[in-house]
């Protein structure tokens, strides 16, 4: 506790004491600032031998950022910005050739499934998919096996029964999670997406749902946040595999 | 149309017209009527040979309609009350044996599926298969049977499949019409209860999960609305049936 | 049960199972899906000789979908896109002539109503209409024929009387499905529209209002969801009619 | 405005002023006050030759009251009491013979028609009957004509049609107001009731649906709200007559 | 009743009955009609002698309906357009010079005073005045007189004490028709209007605001309804002054 | 900041350091606390020279704790329970004597008007009464001068513009603070009430419209909460005064 | 999968095959459950050597089944009983005289820390502490820590710091999870309580404020749902201990 | 009170006697008004020698009246536009050389502190210092110390602890200032804003949240309304320095 824990970065006050608090540095929400201070934070949190996050880069701030930071990637789809850490520069210069990006973790940290109900869901299980890599996570994207086709998720059994943590990503009437959950032992952590019309009052329904869960290993987070989703995920994963590995 | 069209019972205003625009007499909703104007239409109702139903019928009010009715069938659980039609009372004696009471029907009616998630949704379920039973309908109860125990339902599918309207009844999270409409072509009517706690906001969230159902085949009642779900399913039922039985 | 149940078009899992399972294909929710996807997806369900129905289709998508689906017919009120059996072409080759394109059916599958309360609920009565005319159904629409003039309904009476199922779609107070269910035996399927301003809340009074009815024989679906209601609406009038005519 | 306008009854600032600002004196809204402040505030609004109202009485409260003021006369659905001027103590005397009571006006103050749905909507449409003589009115109460049955309404035309104002009393979906309102020129007041269930929401459904009729001549109300329909319908039929008499 | 009391004109099935019923004709709804049905309506409604009324019509569609209807007075910030009939063409011929436009009625119809509580709620509120006068009332309208600055109201009482009906338009806190209540007999029709922020949610703080008025002569409409308050407050200027003058 | 910050009272934490930090000792909420929790807190609290305040104390609790604290004052309407400090046992040992109890301030600490809006409003005011009595200011309640009779607050206007801070107490629509905050300078604390029936939503009608005040000197708390208004009037009405006096 | 996978109690499905799939057999919810079938179903899931556990359970039930399981542990304040397994009837014997019963694991499964903001969250806090003593976990539970005393949490770092999961109770304005997160890297499981009055909405204002956590490592389950945060809490800590023991 | 109380500038009925009641003059809230409305407005305003003050004033607005107003300054974060006096146009002409521009007070008004949580919260937080800084006071504006990072607003305690008056402006789960409040003795005013996604439903979770803080000196203003809390602040701080100065 012998350095400053907060940098002043003017709008931002970094809190760099973080990674020894909760295990991890902070990641950047980018929707609302500027591309300087997005820039400046960023630079910040990438000077070590870490990977930096950001999430909710829309695309203008992406490609302002691209020339800042030229090995980062930009998940389109998820709105994500992972730039490599500045004393990991080699790994970062691959990073265009590999869907796998180098993690922030330098050992296996455990396996998460993220499943998601439909096609719309698709960009808030990016995001969760990223942001548990980002963690240093091993993730298996289980896409579009919604309840009412009930053989989908059947079929893709073996894909998420071993994972040591499970996020599952629902628009409309959020049912997934409870039917996930009745299959496995891991700890089921349960995303509403603003997927829908009319009575889903944006996500409103899904995320009673599944706060409704019958289910007694299914948790929620909030409307559309496949970020905290996969934050959660990858922490449980880790820990759990961590202690495995030691 | 040469009769009178409605009864003047003072309290209410008895709609007689009812069987030839709609196929059924009125159904009494007994919920704070008073035991006098119950038996004023009740007796009305059951005047000529067919079958006199009432609903939310609480326990005082079914004895003290017991010694007017002697023939009546009271379901505790379900709240029901049925009196047999006066012109009927040959078979409304031994109403009393038999758990599957003479219909309002003479000839059969098709088949009804009544699907419940929990133990706490059976009084629900029950008023479904009790109003379905009435309107001449076969009806196989299927109880207990919600998402967290995925096996329960499948091992149950001979029971429901054939059905030609379905009632599901679930409280909580709502899901399992979702899950049982997946497995079938029948209409699939969805009754969100009042069942659970907390978020459940007195059934709000499982109405909402219905109404966002991803299954094109659920149309969804009021809550706790065993009644009309009952209704609906040996509506549907029956026209299905008798039409091919003629 | 012998072919594969699932098929993998990457961004859809297409459960080719559903025919079998509930009688009808899968309907394709446009909204938020790529031109590339639906092409895809159409293509798949459409190569057989069944009619393939693609809904909340935008113009733009419409457009560079009518390239490679000259026969398919686009609704452009109704957002709704119909896209031939490719072993059906012939018929469909005519499709642009007539107003009542050669449906998914064969034989003649029963009648559905669909009633609307006022002119701006029209989009939802044509995806209503396009959707049950799909499953087989011969539509009769009527339009603009709300309470506040209720010698409006009353006039059209012969029209809808004798419908095997009915869709009523209506904004504001929704109070029309009460009132046709009044006049009727058939189940009656709700629909409330987002049509309205203030406490219309975009829908949810007409919602609450359906759910509410006093009429035993409505059961309702998701507010806007014209396609659910067409669906469910075609669906019972075609097991209705089906025994009928067998 | 020589005298005081306001009178110190300690608990309560009694607005004596109001019948010549407003027309009416004050009505005591009884619900959680004391007998011995009822008493106070009844007395004073009695001491001249007019009527004083009061509403929201429970039966402990009445039955209290009776001993002091025996020639109020206690309406135990509508929960209201009616307590004669001291002035007027004779016409008083026969109040418990006359189911009509000698109300506060003299002379004719117009009509008006009290139409309620259900059996259930019966005491806040006593309210609002009571509360409407009172202020003069000659009042026709017409009951349990909801819209599931709709000739029931269309056979009471004319006890309705020429009324000066007109106070819709509802539950469950609120349609009536909506559709009586189509039948007549006269300004409609619709009070929702919080009768229903499940999705009613204690009158929400109602409440949303009236606020959204289509028919223009719909004003609106808060729930059970029988005294404030009831005294401006009042209040719009006296002004109407009076004027037309003189 | 010899005529026809339904026109069909394709999109809209027009109440040609409703004078006689309702003493107005209908009132056209503009909002997401299209020019060409709107010219049809407007003719139809304006081919006698009377004057036809549109509400909610944009600056394209009042654009484009000027060719069509060149006597046709547009207030752009009510978004009323008010058409002459053509047989009372002479007086049309002067609408654009007068900002008191021959109405719809050719006798005195009463007194309406319309009072807004700030700058934004006037759009609203001309709704209101622009629809009282179509009735043929004679209407002031008293602005931007919200309650905290409490001497603006009363400084204007003479301008609105004498009324026949009252309508308040406010949004924010709702609190104006409370207090305008106090000093009248007259009924108020109080109108919520979505201008707020935050807190407000679109009008409804200032909805149940009104609703839970302490004074008995507030009744409420829609948000933003100022057609429907103008409306009514007419019907009831009308017909108390009517009387009053015959 | 030498001695403990916490004192562990088992089933409480107690915060000693508080007064230290906010100048005034814990208020103890007695809902759901037992007896004996309250016994061993309140004796905590008040063994110094301090007055001790509980909130919430129903007349059970209040009756077992007048034996432990025979000093201590319990005022029924507001629920609320004064224990002297034990050091301060003379000033107690009269407090049967004196409406105004000596506060837990020994000099003066500024003058509050607690105002409110019905009588029904009165154990909230009361509550806000005794609390900022308990802070050590001058309390004047002034009550029953709700909007409707606007005189009411006027003729009183000399009681409250003096004071330093103004807690008005209204349900219903809450229209109160608005207009006392048109007539003053001093912040003006809003406490919504949940008196009211049907659209006040216990209280949420009354807490909206607070929120939504047009006067920029009223800022808002809890539903029911007396205590904090009564607080926060006290705390600023104590720092003004104090100033003032030294 | 050779065995049954469910055992038929009549009123409820046993789920037998649950501690394959998830690890942990049946809990039992008594809320609205008779004697009778809790007996039953208690019977069956203790009839090995494991411990069942329900929730809810109320006095009367307690008492009921105490004859029947006389080795059953009752916690009156989180109305949870457990029933030790048959086959272990020698650690249940003991059961009476100690704090920490044995649990369903024979392995030490991590540690669950459990902190609670204020005095009336307890039940809710015990709840999820006996639960998660069930799944194995050894439990530090830490009360009344709530966030208006910052030091209070602080002066427990030490408690909490190392637990492999930490379950949160907060009610009222619900910040504590936030609080608690910022200082630690294990999961946070933060559970909503309906404690509070007014605004608190039955718990709602704290479930969306959890739901709205700033702190990455934060998710949230039902309101009140002590039971499902213990679950998970033990399942998170057993798979990291487990882990870490092997 | 000689001369007149309103001056009416068309649009706006200025109340031109609020300095003497209120102590301020009026604020013009800028949204939705045109130009030249609030041309004539701060011209009126500013033409004695006290600065005006308009809020939510946009980039359109704020550079067509710059031309009107030189001496005027915008902050576009905050859209504040203070117009210093005309008669004070020697300090104005400085304006744009310093950051803290001339204060509508002439003498020292106390001390605010404006606490932000986040950066997306500055906006609202600089329009709250803007405003306390019109009405005098010295504000200190600390932002970005959310309460994920708990060290960060420790380590700025000496920058808060003395202010008179405490703004606390924090989007998401609004949990900032219940934990200031817990530090100091000044009454905090929080206000939520409308930062966040999903179920902050616009602010909604915060505003709850911060109605519920279980300390006792904080109230709530709307979300987003930076401008009333720094209004009240500044009212506060000023009374109590005031009363200190003299």
């Amino acid at each position: 506790m012998a350095g400053p824990q907060t940098i002043d970065l003017c709008e931002v006050q970094l809190d760099v004491d973080r990674p020894r608090r909760c295990g991890y540095p902070e990641v950047v929400y980018a929707e609302g600032k500027s591309v300087a201070t997005l820039e400046k934070v960023l630079a910040a949190l990438s000077s070590g031998d870490r990977e930096a996050l950001a999430t909710r880069v829309n695309a203008e701030q992406a490609a302002a950022l691209a020339a800042r930071f030229p090995a980062a990637r930009y998940n389109a789809l998820a709105r994500t910005l992972r730039v490599p850490g500045a004393g990991a520069a080699s790994s970062g210069a691959t990073a265009g050739l590999s869907s796998s990006a180098p993690s922030i973790a330098r050992i296996r940290r455990g396996c998460v499934a993220v499943i998601s109900a439909g096609t719309s869901d698709l960009p808030v299980a990016e995001e969760a998919r990223e942001t548990a890599e980002w963690t240093g996570a091993d993730v298996n994207l289980i896409h579009d096996v919604g309840v009412a086709g009930p053989h989908r998720l059947r079929e893709r059994y073996d894909e998420f029964s071993a994972a040591d943590a499970i996020v599952v990503v629902a628009g409309m009437e959020g049912a997934l999670p409870s039917v996930v959950a009745g299959y496995v032992s891991a700890p089921v952590i349960a995303v509403p997406t603003s997927v829908g019309y009319g009575a889903s009052f944006g996500g409103l329904a899904a995320l009673l749902s599944m706060l409704n869960s019958c289910a007694a290993n299914v948790c929620v987070v909030n409307i559309d946040a496949g970020f905290k989703a996969g934050y959660l995920a990858g922490l449980i994963a880790g820990r759990t595999a961590r202690s495995g590995n030691e």
